[in-house]
């Protein structure tokens, strides 16, 4: 069964705290990071809360990258998620976890669009997806 | 050990294909998901590709929601990420659902942000972040 999707779901803990708070910063590493993994970036969008924290999304050609910070804790939840067999989510996975400085951290690699044997995904209309609006 | 997060990953398929490719009603139905958990909208980014596909994000004061669609296949991927226990990320997965007319779908609840025994996630920071910027 082919999945359209990989999604990675990255939990990175004993991240630099500075780092971590520091919007400009975390909007260059995701941006970076999903060049790095072979995407096209469409959009990004990155908020900083009160008291701290960042919240923010790279919308890609091949779906997205989001990311959450938590620098009270040394925590950010990191999502990569690509579709297509010319982006590797995992390039971006190890440019994002070395640029917060992760201590340690926990990462499943989710398939997503799991068709079944009937629907046919040959042919590369998800992989080629071009920007029109 | 407490979770800082609750992140749903929703599996819609069967989908009624005019919805999965009309980008001002999908974007109506993930803010109105996003209203409903109880969430605050910050911002919102929605883009319709070529030949055909949504990708949507909307960033909430409490994370995230994200869709993209394969009106091809009648399939849409799903994410619905919450912090804070006065959002229920469920009532959003539930109005999504029913507004794409999924006929079957397969969703798991991942926990985020698990934080160990030594470090206290007493009081409500994370729950109780504004919008600075």
């Amino acid at each position: 069964m082919r999945a359209l999707g990989r999604h990675l779901l990255a939990e990175l803990y004993g991240c630099d705290t500075r780092v971590l708070n520091d919007k400009e910063r975390i909007e260059q590493i995701m941006k970076e990071a999903a060049s790095r993994s072979g995407a096209t970036i469409v959009q990004s969008v990155f908020h900083l809360f009160n008291p701290h924290g960042i919240s923010g999304v790279v919308v890609i050609a091949e779906s997205h990258l989001a990311i959450h910070t938590w620098p009270e804790y040394g925590y950010a939840a990191v999502d990569i998620f690509t579709c297509g067999s010319d982006v590797d989510p995992w390039k971006a996975h190890e440019f994002i976890r070395k640029a917060l400085g992760a201590s340690h951290y926990s990462t499943v690699e989710m398939a997503r669009g799991e068709l079944g044997e009937g629907v046919s995904t040959h042919g590369s209309a998800e992989t080629m997806r071009e920007l029109r609006v």
